[in-house]
């Protein structure tokens, strides 16, 4: 974390102690605030072009049986957190929960019985403090490389993301606290497959086009997400999302896009609506000649009895999405629907090995053909 | 991989290919032998201290209804092989398929169906040539990160892993190629979580220590278990593995130092027969003051009607192994069965974050309390 979030979010930490110590003193039950999470409070910011919470609130009191312990426990992680921070730690949210794990003094409890009670709480203190929990110096697992022209400072390092051979740079847990130093980049390319981006690396793509791959590996992580969008946003780059043609990958390109409902409170800071697929895309079957490579959906389709289900039900699902009611976006998912196929970014391979690298991708660029 | 090693590789599949070509000349059958990879055929190699194929083998014939299909689809992946490697690229086993996958001209049959029946082919190939798929040239999904006093060459880039921030260079799938220039390391250590990993980095660890950390993120992949031997091999480093003291802490230790049963023929260049484990161990538990902070094991105890299953089992299990023979290793997991209980090495941290890297590591190394 840079400094100054850092200083903004230990001030959240000590008003939500200084407001608690005020209701104590005032004779109060001891309560704090936080947004309703459950589904009937997401909304999609159409201006932001995020998931976000709505302004449902709910309130967690000392002084009621039901809500007793999770005060508590919110207390005892609220205070670590700002330990955390004042240390310049960072810790895992299982370190946190051995950290936090003990009986209480006087009583024959423990503060935290599993992991199971302090991750909710970890989460009730994000949205409560509108804090995401790298901000709090909580990390995920970290998932993700980085390759391409730009140079980071990370902790003191200046690492040139140009000169990492092969093995790229491991995308960490939090990256809120990279400086982004230099760069000749034109671009940022998130593909979705680790074998994807080895053909694009081993083919010297980021060199040739200028481009900064990011390897998601699947579901990116929290951390490649926030790259994402730092890399946007500060640098004004354009972000262009490389995933299969099909409901997981487009479901990834959502996720990147605009954020996903179970974790609705952190869309704007983990999401970039900027963003656009640059395929697989449903055409690319015909206008590059892959219809022997495509794989059949799984599950019934729409028409068949007891259908939609599997990737068809997944398709129709996203077809709802309000994020996809662009007009390319339903005809997209109705073509999928229609044909019954999915198309994987590695199927170009069946062309030859450096078909994407110096044709497919170029072209696509060049012609701004993406998906909104 | 280096040129040396590639042009072994090039000669075997070419005398795989000249051997089939002369048995067509002389009017036999064409075929070609493979070790048998059924676990009647896996062996503990004593001397070795890992796991290996016996002596028996099969052979494949193409004038063989039930083999003609698979003999074509491992002549077809052979001189595939053969064009990466002269190429110099690599491929995942996905793109391979799809490099493969076309209609037979004159017949209404594909080579390959589906990656179910590339992939099995593939390892038959990887024994018949006694080469691991990475030297020919085929990757697997990439995994782990490194941090340390070492500069490696990768692609013609020099990377000094000691200046890559809390991010960390990002283990490929294939190492062999990297050449490692200069180093300042006393150990490897290979460790299980990434969120005890996180924690070494920040305390400084690596340097302080002048510890090589690895990040195996659960079980390791092909990358990281080569790189281990590697690192071990040419550098001549001890190779400390530090796992959470459990049955899948101590299976993840085993595979790193003897191999695995079903990738048995591979133990060789993947694992460090000379690898001890650090920790967790179940001492670790009253020598450090952990009681309060150990989980249950799962399943039945051995003592318990239906038992023994689950974690139970497979401690069980392991006792059996020909390399966990060791009166340290049998009372290890005889105390874990007793006990009922596990410890993960992110308990730790009930003392304080800092005490993994200040003290029970440090510790350890000092009094060389290892397991064998």
């Amino acid at each position: 974390m840079k400094l100054e979030e850092d200083d903004m979010t230990v001030e959240k930490l000590e008003s939500l102690g200084d407001q608690i110590i005020e209701q104590i003193k005032n004779g109060e039950n001891p309560h704090f605030e936080k947004p309703v999470r459950s589904r009937s409070n997401v909304e999609f910011d159409e201006t932001e072009g995020v998931l976000t919470l709505g302004d449902s609130t709910s309130k967690r009191y000392f002084m009621n049986i039901g809500q007793a312990r999770s005060f508590m426990q919110t207390i005892l992680i609220a205070q670590k957190c700002k330990e955390l921070i004042q240390e310049g730690r960072t810790a895992s949210v299982r370190e946190l929960y051995y950290q936090l794990k003990h009986t209480i003094p006087g009583l024959d409890e423990n503060t935290l019985e599993d992991q199971e009670e302090s991750d909710p709480v970890i989460v009730d203190l994000e949205t409560a403090l509108d804090s995401l929990r790298e901000q709090l110096h909580l990390i995920a697992e970290p998932k993700g490389r980085l390759f391409g022209p730009i140079t980071i400072e990370d902790q003191g390092d200046e690492v040139n993301c140009l000169e990492l051979g092969k093995s790229g740079l491991g995308v960490p847990s939090i990256v809120d606290d990279y400086e982004f130093l230099e760069h000749d980049a034109d671009y940022v390319l998130v593909v979705e497959t680790a074998g994807m981006v080895n053909r694009l690396v081993e083919e010297g793509y980021h060199k040739e086009h200028n481009a900064i791959i990011l390897s998601s590996g699947g579901q990116p992580s929290r951390g490649v997400r926030r790259l994402t969008n730092l890399l946007h946003n500060e640098l004004d780059l354009p972000v262009y999302i490389f995933t299969d043609g099909d409901p997981w990958g487009y479901y990834i390109y959502s996720v990147l896009k605009a954020g996903s409902m179970n974790l609705a409170f952190e869309s704007t800071r983990l999401s970039t609506p900027d963003a656009n697929l640059i395929g697989m895309t449903i055409e690319d079957i015909d206008e590059y000649d892959l219809q022997g490579v495509t794989e059949k959906l799984k599950g019934k389709a729409p028409d068949q009895k007891g259908g939609p289900t599997g990737d068809y039900k997944r398709a129709k699902d996203m077809m709802e999405y309000e994020w996809f009611q662009h007009k390319e976006w339903q005809k997209q998912l109705q073509d999928m629907i229609d044909r019954g196929v999915r198309i994987e970014q590695q199927a170009l391979a069946s062309k030859k090995f450096e078909f994407v690298a110096e044709t497919y991708l170029p072209e696509k660029i060049e012609r701004s053909n993406f998906l909104p």
